[in-house]
Order: C-alpha cells, then sequence, then structure tokens
C-alpha cells in the first residue's frame, strides 16, 4: 500500500530542499521554518524492509529458545553514571545524553545492551541467566547510512550469566552464533576467536611496556582494516614502541589458523606460565566447540581485539567472507567477568555476544530484491462488488471472514468501479475475491475467484468460509464444487480457533 | 533461569541505600558513587512479564494483520520542530529533549507514535496506508508505576492514512479496536464515540465564546474523574463561563447511549446546520459500525473530548468496565486530517487509535499469576548423564538435539549428580531428559524419561530424534516402543525444516 522510495533519507532531504516539484504549494513550504526529515544517522523503515527485519529477528530468536534463553527488556535510557567509562575512551564519547529538564537525574541512552545487562542483574539481584534482548542501541558516530552505520540501530544480544565450570557457556556461545548465522542463510562467514589474556601474555613476552597496553591494543584492532606496515609505523612512531619490540608483537598477531592447528603452534612457541590460564581456556573451548559441532567456520586469529574496555577472557568476532578476504564485522561478544561487580553486587561471570541487525540486514534485503513479487501486506481475500451500492453488504462479508480469521479487504468507496477492486486486490497479493451482485444476493449465492488462475466459481452463499478455510490450511487454490473441497463445521471452528489463539496461558 | 522481585524498582532503589546485607561489600559499595536502578518512571521487564507481553503483541498483530495492515518504523527520537506544538499546551510540556552535543539538529524523545506517522508520510511522499506501528514512547509525566503511568512505555497504533469514502476508514477503525480488545480476553471494555465538530457545534449552540473553546474543552474532558458540579464549577469560576451557558453545555455533554439511540436524540433535538457535517458523519459511522457487526461495546458519549490538538472529526476511547462504571483508559484515537499537511506535504486525511499496552498488561498480568505453573523457558528436553566425565557426550547430545531443531540444555557443569541435573530440569520446565551413563553409550542405548510422568524408556541412540520428533510433533507424553510411535525418516525431515524455516522468501 506505501511507495518504498529508493534513495535513503540522506539524499531525500537534500532533493526536498532544491526540487520545488509542485508550485503550487511553494507558499506553505516557504511557511515551514524546519525540515521534514528523520535526525542524522536515523531512518524510516518501510513496510517491506520492516517485513524482512522481523523475519531475521524471528529465526533470530528460534535459535536463542532452542538454547533455553529467556527475554528481558530493560530501558532506552540509563542514569548517565551506569554508562560512563565501560567503553573505553573512544566509546565513550559517543554517548548521547539527555538534556537536564529539571529532573534531577543525568540520563544517557544506551550505547549497546551489555551495560544495562549487567545493571539489570546487579539491580534485581538475579544471580544466573540465560537471555536474549533486541532493542536498539544509540552512538553520535559519523554515520554511513549505506554502510550500514547508523547513529540507532538494532543489536540482538545473547548472554549467560552465572557460575559454570569453565568455558562451557562460552562454547555454546560459539555454538549459537554459528546456528545464528547459518540459520540466517547470509553466506559465508567466519567466527574469530581469542583470548584477552593470550594477548596480555604476548604483549608481556614482546616487551611491550604496561603502560602502552591500551595504545598497542587499539593500533593491533586495525589490523582487519590497514597492512601489518602500517601498523608498526603507527606503534613505532605515534606510539613510541621500540621497533624490536613492535617487529615481534608482529611474529605473534600475524599468526591465524584452524583452532586446533593454531592451538598447537602456539603450544610449541611454549609462551610459558603467563599465557598458561588463557591457553587452558582456549584448549576445553575448541574442545567443547568440537563437541557441539561448531569448530568448521571458527578460525584462532591472533589479531582479534575488540575494543571495549570490559572484556575478560576469550573474544569472538564473526565476519563475512568473500572468497578468501574477510569483510565486515557481523557480530562480536566475549566474556566479562568483572562489569556485574562494578555495580556493587556479586562479582557474576557473564560471556555474550551481539549481532549488528543492519549490516545482517543488508545482505538480507539485496537477497530479497531479487526475489519476484513480494507482497507488503499478507491479506488472502478481497471482497469486491459487480454492482452499485453494495458497501454495506461488502462490509458484512469482511465482517463474516475477519470473525473466523481470515485476512481480508475491500476498497474504501461507497461505489467502486469492478475493474478498479481487482485491480486493488492483484497489487495487495490477494490470493482470492468474494465476488457479487445484486442477483447473487437475491439467489443466496456468491462467486469465489481465483486470482491469480483467474478461474472462478460461483457458490451458495453458505458456503463460502467453508469453501476459503478448505483452501487456507491445505493451502489449495484449486476451485471445484467437489464436497471433500469444502471444510467441515469442526474443521471451521478449530480454524477459528488458531487464528485467534492468544497464548498467554500455555 | 531468574528470579523475579514482588517489589518494584522504587522500593528496590530505597532498600538499597538502607538495607546493607552484606557487610563484607561495604566497601565497595562506598566507592559506588551511584544508585544502580533504571531512571524514575522507567522499568526492568522480567522474562515472564516479557513472555506475557510478546503474546498480546502477537495478539494486537495478528488482528492488525488481518485487516490488510503493514508496519513501520520510525527513530525514537525527532527533531524537535517536528514534536513542538502538536500536543496542546499540557502535552508540550512533557517532551524529553536531548541534549546538544554540537550535533546541529535539536532532538526530542517521542512522545507518541501518531506525529512521527505524520512526519513519516511528509518525508517519504506516502499517499495511502494502513499501517501499524509497535514502540516505546517517551513522556516526563509523573510516574505511578503500580497505575501503569511510566515515562517509558509501549503503544501499539493502528491508523488509516489516504484519501476515502466518508466514514469507511472510521468504521473499520472501529471494528478493529473492537477485536483487538476481545481478542486479549481482558474482560469488559467499551468504546466511546464523539466527534469534535459536534462538541464545536453544540459549544455554539451553548453560546460558549469562540476563544473560550480550549479551557472548556479542558474542563469537559475531566468528567470521566470528577462530577458535573465540579466541572460546573471550574468553567465559571475558573474559566470566566456565564452560569446560564455552562449549564447548557452540561445538558448536552452528560448525554451518552447506545449510539443508534443517541443519534436519534440529537436528531431530535434539531441542531441545525451548525452540526450537519458532524451528524452525517455520525450517521455514516454508526451504519457502518453495524454491518462490521461492532456496535455492542461501542457507546456515544458526548462528554468524550481526547485532549490531543491535532483530532479533527470522530473520536474514540476505550475504558474497561466494572459493574456500569468505566475505570481507566485502555485505547484512544480519532480523526486528524491536517496533521501531516502541516509537514508541507499534500494534505492527507488519517484515522487510527492507539493501544496503550501497559494498562493491557496490567490487567493480563494480573490473570497471568493466577495460572499455575509457568515456566519462562521453552527447553523441550534436558540432556543429563549419570556418571562422571560424560561432558563431552552430553554436548554431543546437545548438537544433535539443536540440529533438527529441538529445544534443548545440559547442566553447564563437567561433573553434575543426576539429583542436580533433574532437579534444573525440573525448574526449566522440560518434558522429556535424555539420561545415559557408560554401560548405555557402550550398548549404543539411551533412557528417554517422561518427566511429568517420571516413566522412562531405553531405546536404541538412533531411534532418540525419532521417538522425540514423534512426541514434540503429537503433543504426546507417552513413552513405547511401539514402532508407530517413532517419526519416520520423511517426518523428521519436515520437522526440522519446520523448526529452522527462515522466511524471509515465501
Amino acid at each position: 500500500m506505501s511507495t518504498e522510495p529508493i534513495t535513503n533519507n540522506e539524499v531525500k532531504e537534500v532533493s526536498q530542499q532544491n526540487t520545488p516539484k509542485q508550485p503550487k504549494k511553494e507558499t506553505k513550504k516557504e511557511q515551514l521554518k524546519f525540515l521534514v526529515k528523520t535526525p542524522k544517522g536515523t531512518r524510516d523503515y518501510f513496510p517491506k524492509t520492516m517485513n524482512a527485519r522481523e523475519t531475521a529477528i524471528q529465526t533470530i530468536t528460534r535459535c536463542f529458545r532452542r538454547h533455553g534463553a529467556v527475554t528481558i527488556d530493560t530501558p532506552v535510557f540509563e542514569l548517565k553514571d551506569i554508562l560512563t567509562s565501560k567503553y573505553g575512551e573512544e566509546g565513550g564519547k559517543l554517548i548521547y545524553d539527555l538534556a537536564d529538564q529539571g529532573e534531577g537525574e543525568k540520563l544517557s541512552m544506551r550505547y549497546d545492551l551489555t551495560v544495562p545487562f549487567a545493571r539489570y542483574l546487579a539491580t534485581n539481584g538475579v544471580k544466573k541467566i540465560k537471555r536474549y534482548q533486541i532493542g536498539k542501541v544509540y552512538r553520535r558516530d559519523q554515520p554511513y547510512m549505506t554502510r550500514g552505520r547508523q547513529r540507532e540501530f538494532c543489536q540482538c544480544d545473547f548472554d549467560i550469566a552465572g557460575e559454570y565450570d569453565p568455558m562451557i557457556p562460552d562454547a555454546e556461545i560459539v555454538s549459537i552464533l554459528n546456528e545464528v548465522l547459518t540459520d540466517l542463510e547470509i553466506g559465508t562467514f567466519r567466527i574469530k576467536i581469542n583470548h584477552r589474556k593470550l594477548l596480555d601474555a604476548i604483549f608481556v613476552l614482546a616487551g611491550v611496556p604496561r603502560e602502552k597496553f591500551p595504545a598497542i591494543f587499539s593500533a593491533v584492532d586495525k589490523l582487519d582494516k590497514v597492512s601489518w606496515e602500517d601498523v608498526e609505523k603507527e606503534m613505532v612512531e605515534v606510539k613510541g614502541l621500540d621497533r624490536a619490540v613492535a617487529q615481534k608483537v608482529g611474529e605473534y598477531v600475524k599468526m591465524h589458523d584452524k583452532p586446533k592447528a593454531m592451538y598447537q603452534k602456539l603450544v610449541d612457541m611454549k609462551l610459558g606460565e603467563t599465557a598458561k590460564d588463557a591457553m587452558n581456556d582456549m584448549k576445553l573451548l575448541i574442545e567443547y566447540c568440537d563437541a557441539l559441532g561448531c569448530l568448521d567456520n571458527v578460525e584462532f586469529d591472533m589479531s582479534l581485539v575488540r575494543g571495549l574496555d570490559y572484556y575478560t577472557g576469550v573474544i569472538f568476532e564473526a565476519v563475512m567472507v568473500v572468497g578468501n578476504t574477510s569483510v565486515g564485522s557481523i557480530a562480536g561478544g566475549g566474556r566479562y567477568d568483572n562489569l556485574v561487580g562494578i555495580f556493587g553486587a556479586n562479582k557474576i561471570p557473564c560471556v555474550g555476544f551481539s549481532v549488528g541487525l543492519e549490516r545482517i540486514m543488508i545482505i538480507l534485503e539485496e537477497k530479497l530484491s531479487k526475489s519476484s513479487k513480494l507482497h507488503e501486506a499478507q491479506t488472502e481475500v478481497f471482497v469486491a462488488s459487480v454492482d452499485k451500492n453494495r458497501l454495506i453488504n461488502r462490509l458484512q462479508y469482511l465482517n463474516r471472514l475477519w470473525e473466523v480469521g481470515i485476512y481480508a479487504e475491500t476498497l474504501q468507496r461507497v461505489n467502486p468501479k469492478i475493474k478498479q477492486e481487482l485491480r486493488d486486490a492483484d497489487e495487495i497479493g490477494c490470493r482470492f475475491a468474494v465476488i457479487f451482485g445484486g442477483s447473487e444476493l437475491e439467489e443466496k449465492k456468491v462467486v469465489l475467484k481465483n486470482l491469480i488462475t483467474q478461474k472462478q466459481l460461483t457458490i451458495d452463499d453458505d458456503k463460502l468460509i467453508p469453501a476459503l478455510v478448505y483452501r487456507l490450511t491445505h493451502k489449495d487454490t484449486y476451485l471445484t464444487e467437489d464436497p471433500e473441497m469444502f471444510a467441515t463445521e469442526e474443521e471451521v471452528k478449530q480454524f477459528k480457533q488458531v487464528r485467534h489463539q492468544l497464548n498467554v496461558f500455555n
């Protein structure tokens, strides 16, 4: 029913300013002192886009639920103090604050769903939970809408909080991430894994001074975008690291391989006591992931850093792969054992990941745009009349259809032309039309038309619901008077129950 | 898996300050300079609450979709100018602004979904759409959490935009609102209807000076909470209306009745030319609603005003009814033909309503709390072992179950006790357990246990999936070796397809 513009908001904004398409409205537009657009870095979602998004969210939810997860929700804004200093220097700058309107509380929009989750655990005294949360987060970042980088965007988070035996939750997290990306059918992906403490150990071994760790982390973090030469240059020339130390760091972080092979390489390198805990963790992780059958898409990548300050153990990142090159991160996460403790509650170990829905949707929408006829609405039956002044009858038919749960519409005109009605039905994508005129009404008959085959059948009016229910439940579109092809009273009742079912109490 | 506190956030906040339960942690708590709570007027949603909310949202969505609606999404904040002066004096004060962080755009949180929808139509040049939108809105109102009055809350909106023949969309709106509230099974409700222009006409007839209209509207608006005497007093003593005029207004606005009866009364009163348009609208509305079979719960109430400035025609409000008294508004809406035009686009007539989810949920959660055993997760099968060091085997079983789409979990311990495992399974609410020890593994057998009947059956390991799939698809929990009660290979394949189905392209 709506038109979906190809141009994005940024383009529209300009064109709205520059192209006065309707000269008549000029005076009115001049009176309008502001642009009618969405804020910078945000967008409207159109019906087709929303259908695709909701389907993707359902797929992701199904994976999460399959692993026994429950869902929660937290406010879109938090007390500013809750969010401050959890995201590292870069992240901190990007937090949206609310204006002080005399409320006595300083508030900020959530930057991710992880810190609010940790706050949730602390506030509510929850000691263990396997939860997912799907919601919008906000960053005052430079927006690149076409690459899916927005200021308002949706994240799908899965986390396991609580005391468990080492690495079992971590392995399940990898397994779930693998299932989510597989079920979404987005193409080839790779899940990179690494360990914060392994990075620490390697920096120690290479001789990086402890105070330079954050600076060198952030340099290594760029390795997926720029060459090692550039990273080394930054380390030496900008961050003041000794060249020999930088080269030693390079020897380690350039390594990546299949998990078991990479683990063996590190064992052979004899990293010693410093790396022992991290190596034990990685050993268990790989063993458990193997048992869970999710190692095929996993790569042990020593250059994986992940910028956020709160990670303490294993870290993950999922990337799309084209040929042999990884393009664009689509999910990330890791273990953060100290975050909940910061909020004054008992220390509660946590591990989890976040899927960035926007980048996933760019891939899925591209696939979607290639598929043939796509309808925004799900209307099944269009009610039409061939002669004038039948609006009341059309409304009565609609009521009967809605009453059993059939998705139905009619043209909202008193006296539409039948051609216009059928054009509308086709545009919406209805499979059937119910058509009548005065003569049918008199004889208590009605025409049922298949809008795809263009075949039609005149039936007794009281057979209309049974005929439609049969075809909708059997996904059959064949029209015949065969008595087998009409739903029984019991079947209509069942259909109605299923269509109207409210599941609150089951 | 989580604990759901009975106390609300406000209570927690105080108790967290005053009750140092763990003296050991005192030092840490002292270091914490801020309260770990949600912002004033907001709350966390726990898993059980979320399950109930999502079920309610599904029910509402199904009603909307049945009428051919599509969905859209808009940003949580808008340019401040877009929202300003659309909500009347009272509403305007309650808008949340974002802080100016050097972005060059003044932003505010959305106050409802209607103004953003009108902005959406104007920005994207959409001329007609039947859309629903479910999302959070924000008001800096005085929060009364227990009565469902929050600063962050969810609205479910349905609107029809576009040029149609008079009152057909309006009648469909009443019909949908009626269906939504019926399907939600929240108890007895009533949909009040009135017309803005009818109120205007009555004020003219009563002799209210034009400049006093807004003040007198706002006085009448209180009639559902206070007595007519108090309203009259406010009109005369505070708003300076002539007592005779106030009494005349009272004669009209105290009237309410079944739609047809009320309409006839107004006809008999011969309101004349001033009320002609509004009376024509009401005549058609009642006629069409009758054809749509949704008049039973409708009442024509002359005191219905609805505060928002943007309404131009028919207005609605749904209230819960206990005995003969209406308690609390749960939905509201009306026609707003000029709002889109304000944004410089062509005038696009609109009509719609908004269901306030929070009040609905207070009613549903109360019902919910009376129902017996309720589980937060949907896990179907728990994997357990009776002897030590079987974690890898448990993970392998999990992988097999997840692979076909069965919802499964295990205890995240290396060596759990079987008692603990079964307790956990029961807590989660699993129907089945898969149990094995070394002897079963050697003989390639496994024990399938029904956790409700406590009956169990030892079967060949390769029969496990067929046995579970049969019972999950047939909702059967009976355990037997009857070969009929194992799914065929084809059925397992189908089950897997259904469980993993991604519907983007159908």
